[in-house]
């Protein structure tokens, strides 16, 4: 037998206030709901309880479509599942790549065969409906349109009702990443004209990591039906699933409860703000965080205009350490941000403050340790000047 | 605007003895830890639970396979993890099926393009080393050998070593599916010369489900750095996700973090048990158990000699209405039990003893219950019978 060389402590993680760009901090009463003893997956009461998180899930969606459900994997496994479900060998797909997950978009679905057309945007702008029009003039047979509402690499929050046309007039679907977005900004799938999107528990909805919530309108639930081949992973199969979700509930994997028991809890806080404080919220707290940086010099990263509300990217100054800030704000105040990804590692950080975490309390925190990071490396910065400027915004004097 | 129709009540689920094919009752310490406050998921205290889980997935297994770790999905996406990772198109693949669990590992491999040969078994009985031998011949080149070894769906218990040492002779590697025989059955992955394998949390490991461990030996590891194409499935690559779990501490998803502290703590509830005297524990109650229901006439489904000792299953008596008693069970005792699926739907119940589940209160209970359930179907069974019997085991007077 094989024994174990050490012995394990109980859990005791240290405290942490996660303002990156997400996992983010969890609602205490969705960690108690999560802790509630469970239910067998086909248990009548269970059952009831999905129908009830697809109910709260069409709401935070905007949404009526039929096909809506969290798939049982974290936030990318959604991604997988859209773009492996709506995509064929030989399809065409033209994917808009603005950062990281704009390019994880490409590379699922060259995985699936399709060929893509990338339309190859700036990080930290957004992609303008010329240029997927002119994507769209190059390759007019393209299955679909794919963009990322909030890039969480950039924190540029894409408008959708241009692209939304010009993919319809072409015959395509829109296919939308709201990860970043769905409980923190107003994500109108119907409105909008979304024909599939996918998101993550772990940002604006406050809840753990670990379910992908996704929704398909009828228009892409046939496409789906029209598949010629089986879709590649059987785990992440919409036309199984949706038959668990559905009236049918046919057996098709355990149902990870403990999770599930949670996304309720925490759309059900949703709905009792309501949506529109909710994205209210969001805006005032991310205004009130940016004035507060401003004051001390600190420049956002994206694109004026089309700014995400639960996640603010920042350019960092010029002479300044990336890590040692971070690591600053870990060991002394207990937060976590977020540097950058890819080309932009080392030039900006990413500031989330998502659902239970957008709050003055946080935009307080946020702000002092901050100005106090920067001045450890000699930068000048005044935590009370961004006090002050926040204080502008939340009394209305801006 | 859509709005809600409805309130949404306070989660309240009703009070249930989970003793069907899983899940299976949680330990309150496990959902306790799965409702600690969250750390980011490259927080480095965050990774050093990772690390701590790792090494308990590798006593657990019994193996010091480095690849060793826990997927982001439920027991089935361990399935098509391994799978999915290990075939590509073209590749020959040897199944055995003698159940639900064989049959999708089929359906799997073939969505992977893999030309799969079928050991048709028999439901409720093993695979005899013959008969994979027969295989071999017919298709000598083939990649894989693919059995489940503890068969969810017929409650038998399949041996190793024979099948290991056959398909290493034709230079294949054995994939095993441990999903309910995991810390409720010896599990000798690297004794028994298992090259890859995987489970769930939910069965024996006493964990809510949500994460399927996986562990590949060297051989196995080869063969998937080895691979022409890209798995097809982004979020199930290995190739990526073991850069996460492993040294580099690459970025791939957002690892469910509350499930990984839940996982950590049933593995280190494991450890402090110790493996052996947790099998001798699930042996004995099975044994129990099933003297219990012989000696109220209920008939054992799985081959002598091959019984599993976390999940029992019995043949219903001509007459007796399968639903009836489940929904008395439920109604009356809360109770969970599994009905048969597929071919032996209405024919057998599927009673689970795991992990936390596997005690003498549950015993006591479900042989109570059971018998009562017979009697208010006319069925002769004396609940005092069975408990004689049970005692019996317990008492060492078998």
């Amino acid at each position: 037998m094989l024994t174990l060389k050490k012995e394990y402590r109980e859990l005791a993680p240290s405290e942490r206030v996660l303002l990156g760009p997400g996992p983010s901090g969890v609602d205490p009463r969705v960690l108690r709901a999560m802790s509630t003893p469970l239910l067998g997956h086909l248990d009548p009461e269970f059952l009831e309880i999905m129908n009830e998180t697809g109910e709260l899930l069409r709401y935070v969606f905007q949404t009526s479509n039929t096909l809506t459900l969290a798939m049982s994997g974290t936030g990318s496994a959604g991604m997988d599942t859209i773009l492996s479900n709506l995509l064929e060998p030989g399809d065409k797909a033209i994917i808009a790549v603005c950062g990281v997950f704009g390019e994880r978009m490409v590379d699922i679905a060259l995985r699936n065969g399709a060929e893509v057309k990338v339309i190859q945007g700036e990080w930290g702008r957004i992609v303008e409906p010329e240029a997927v029009e002119a994507a769209f003039r190059e390759v007019p047979q393209a299955k679909l349109l794919a963009v990322v509402h909030a890039e969480t690499s950039t924190g540029v929050l894409q408008p959708l009702t241009d692209l939304a046309a010009v993919a319809h007039r072409y015959g395509a679907l829109l296919v939308v990443d709201c990860v970043t977005s769905l409980g923190g900004a107003p994500v109108l799938i119907d409105e909008w004209g979304v024909d599939a999107a996918y998101s993550g528990t772990q940002k604006c909805l406050s809840c753990p990591p670990g379910l992908a919530p996704v929704t398909l309108n009828d228009k892409a639930r046939a496409v789906l039906h029209r598949r010629k081949s089986k879709v590649p992973s059987w785990y992440l199969d919409l036309t199984m699933i949706e038959r668990y979700w559905g009236q049918e509930r046919f057996y098709h994997h355990t149902a990870p409860i403990s999770m599930v028991y949670a996304l309720r809890e925490a759309l059900r806080i949703i709905a009792e703000e309501g949506l529109e404080a909710r994205w209210a919220r969001h805006e005032l707290n991310a205004r009130a965080f940016l004035a507060g940086c401003e004051a001390i010099g600190l420049k956002p990263f994206a694109q004026e205009g089309h700014r995400l509300p639960s996640l603010i990217t920042l350019r960092i100054p010029e002479g300044i350490d990336d890590v040692a800030v971070r690591q600053f704000l870990l060991r002394e105040y207990k937060i976590e941000i977020g540097g950058g990804l890819g080309p932009v590692k080392g030039q900006i950080w990413r500031v989330g403050l998502m659902g239970y975490n957008s709050n003055r309390l946080n935009v307080t925190l946020a702000l002092t340790a901050l100005a106090e990071a920067l001045k450890a490396q000699g930068y000048q910065a005044s935590a009370a000047a961004a006090l002050e400027a926040a204080d502008k915004v939340y009394t209305g004097q801006e």
